[in-house]
């Protein structure tokens, strides 16, 4: 008897988890049918900024595989433009809309994978309806504002907020030759860091000939002809021919909610460590979930295309009667804009504390590697460690080329709970052109174990 | 009473410790003398093949510190050109004999810090001593290697031994614009990694227009009129107008060892986690020590200048009433020539089965970022993993910039004992302009994960 594997939703988690599933048991006995709504699947939205930018040429590289690849080597019955409405748990069954002709159709399932994605935060503001505000969620989005950059020759962007995505569509809107505003409600841009590594990249933004305004969100925009003019912040009008909205996103839940599919604290759709919802037989994976924070041992919502991709293979392996796991999250990020490198891993300050510890925390500048050797550059690296015991929770970087990758080293060592002593010890590469003796993972652990120490009033440390 | 440390050799390993000494007791209370054969102290040797190849523009560039520093701000009485010819232990003293003025006199101490370093292997063969013949083991190798290359317009130039040294040497002479051979014993260059990575290596001196002679050593070479004017390796003869001798070194332990230190098996200096000889009050640490390796759980001597500051700094804060340890290694290490890079960690296939291991293995070719991203490069990683358990055994790299520092997680992987399996679910830094949306150490880590299970045969994996 043929098993139906039903997924919702065509990307990364969703995918992964289809392949997964089918390289485990062929089609006789898993049919498998993938659901999704837009036009495009299996593309890297993260890719996005960098079509805008011009630095990807051409819509079609965002594409990891087209969707003959799932139908004739993999097969896998992906269906473009086909939304699922509703999810039936008694019935064992969603409802489908097919966008290229209306019609409705009921798809049964034995096995159910819920990879709906993110919704980013469109705030309900005066004029944001405008032409020429622009949200980056989707490739169609992307395509619409490459588009835009590309034809009505704007000169004035705002970008309105100043995270990740923010930050990588004001360096695409910068190499573009644009004049770029950010407007970020916080006391510094990238507001998943510590203010005061924040404050760094608001230095290197302002280095970058990017006008920050820090401190007041965006209350509405104004618009001439129904086209968009300027975005208001506080009692500014900072001048827009085009806008970005890169506000964030929370899980796509709505649907799984409504099925009765549990939703946990953080909107996330709850699933253990193999990608089981509690209902029996349904799956979820990517966005649309909660994962659980190593760390701070608590659920957490992060849309990132490597969870994505990580837990819609755990889902698959299982799925196809494989054992496979995804233990959580350190929360690990990284971004570019321009020269300048921004990462993080573990608990910020303000997150830790939250999170209960008491903590210690250094910043070191140190060099990217050896300074005699040709391009070494500077970078600020922040630890922040729990008081008493010295274990490391959390750091981040800000730095030039080559600085942030290192944020890796540090991840594994918070996933392992080791202390900054311990991580003195720890045996990283070394040569001249790639650091200095000292790597600056090592220069910030050494220098926060001084200081756990001296807190400590004890005998050891340096 | 003052207690007097007396610190033999003044370099990353001596210095370290004194500085550190010095940190946590003042002069009244520990008088510091250290002795340095030598006219140069706290100098980077890992940097002297790019003070040869031109990168580096001054000698001056490589002094981490000057002497006065020592003298001066840390009351660390630092005698250049003053070699210590015996250690006393009875009488607890030094012999030194002053190179300035040829003098001899006693040093006495409390604390003996025995930092000497490694010596070169300078096989004794016909013609070794020919004009034109050159090691790189101390600044004033360097120095005169690189009047050599700059002044006597030197065209062809053979490099004997292809490990790190080699191939940075190799990599400075061709970029001085001699024509490079590179002669080794073994059957791939960079005997360190297993021969299908060092087959990489291979391609890519190659590809750098370096000749390769390899799986046949240097039996001498040729000379007129006292200057070397051909290697021979084999049956033939490789013309040279200059030769540089890169076989490694070995700990130079022959006064410890007169004086009754315990030297282990590696002909390192026996020392415990805190840098401790068995002999009491006298402690040894940098590169004339042996360490413990976390994985073979063997006794190894590894000539590093990282590895020298961290055993340093350990002694000095244990002579200093503090608490600190160097764990041991995992072995790893990090190479450029040219645009290519190469990195190891933990064991290789070889050392695995030496060790005991029963190995399983999987080479994986990835890029360094996205693949639509500019500037990706392609690698290749290799793990080894154990039979059975899946655990992470070591790893190697062979690619282009941005590949090798990739190999510190992989070095944090090994230092806890992760399985592959469990490494596909680690939160490493991803955005397109630094890595796939699988990361190249997880994709190598997944592709292992699922051989390990392909061979027990059981459920679990990918």
């Amino acid at each position: 008897m043929t098993e139906r594997l039903v997924v919702i939703g065509g990307d990364a988690a969703g995918l992964s988890a289809a392949s997964q599933a089918r390289n485990r048991r062929g089609p006789d006995d898993l049919r498998i049918v993938a659901l999704e709504k837009s036009g495009h699947a299996s593309y890297s939205a993260c890719g996005i900024p960098y079509l805008v930018g011009g630095e990807v040429a051409d819509v079609e590289d965002l594409v990891a595989r087209r969707p003959e690849v799932f139908r004739d080597e993999l097969a896998i019955d992906l269906r473009l433009r086909n939304e699922v409405v509703e999810i039936d748990l008694d019935r064992r069954a969603v409802t489908v809309l097919d966008h290229r002709d209306g019609g409705r159709y009921r798809e049964p399932f034995d096995q159910l994978v819920v990879a709906t994605g993110a919704l980013p935060h469109r705030p309900d503001l005066p004029g944001a309806q405008a032409e020429g505000v622009y949200g980056v969620q989707t490739l169609d989005d992307g395509v619409a504002l490459l588009r835009a950059v590309e034809s009505a020759r704007p000169r004035d962007a705002v970008v309105v907020g100043g995270g990740y995505i923010g930050l990588e569509m004001a360096e695409a809107l910068v190499r573009r030759g644009l004049r770029v505003s950010l407007v970020d409600a916080g006391e510094q841009p990238m507001g998943t860091l510590d203010p005061d590594m924040g404050a760094l990249v608001a230095e290197a933004l302002r280095d970058l000939g990017i006008e920050l305004f820090l401190g007041e969100g965006v209350e509405g925009f104004s618009e001439s002809g129904g086209r968009v003019t300027a975005a208001r912040a506080g009692s500014r009008e900072v001048p827009a021919d085009l806008v970005v909205l890169g506000l964030g996103n929370r899980p796509n839940t709505a649907l799984a909610a409504a099925a009765g599919i549990p939703v946990g604290e953080t909107s996330g759709i709850r699933t253990d460590r193999r990608m089981r919802t509690p209902v029996e037989g349904v799956w979820a994976a990517g966005d649309c979930v909660e994962t659980f924070h190593l760390v701070s041992r608590r659920p957490v919502a992060i849309a990132l295309g490597t969870h994505a991709n990580k837990q819609g293979r755990a889902a698959g392996i299982n799925i196809g009667g494989g054992y496979a796991a995804f233990p959580g999250v350190v929360g690990t990020a990284i971004s570019k804009i321009c020269e300048y490198e921004v990462a993080r891993t573990g608990l910020t300050t303000a997150e830790a504390a939250e999170a209960g510890f008491e903590t210690v925390e250094e910043i070191v500048e140190s060099s990217t590697r050896a300074g005699y050797y040709p391009g070494a550059r500077r970078m600020k690296t922040k630890v922040i460690a729990e008081c008493g015991t010295g274990r490391l929770l959390g750091a981040q970087i800000v730095g030039k080329e080559g600085a942030a990758k290192r944020i890796d080293a540090l991840a594994l060592a918070v996933w392992h709970g080791m202390t900054v002593e311990d991580m003195t010890g720890l045996d990283l590469a070394y040569a001249p052109p790639f650091a200095p003796v000292w790597d600056p993972v090592l220069i910030a652990a050494r220098k926060a174990a001084e200081r756990v120490e001296r807190l400590r009033g004890g005998r050891a440390g340096g």
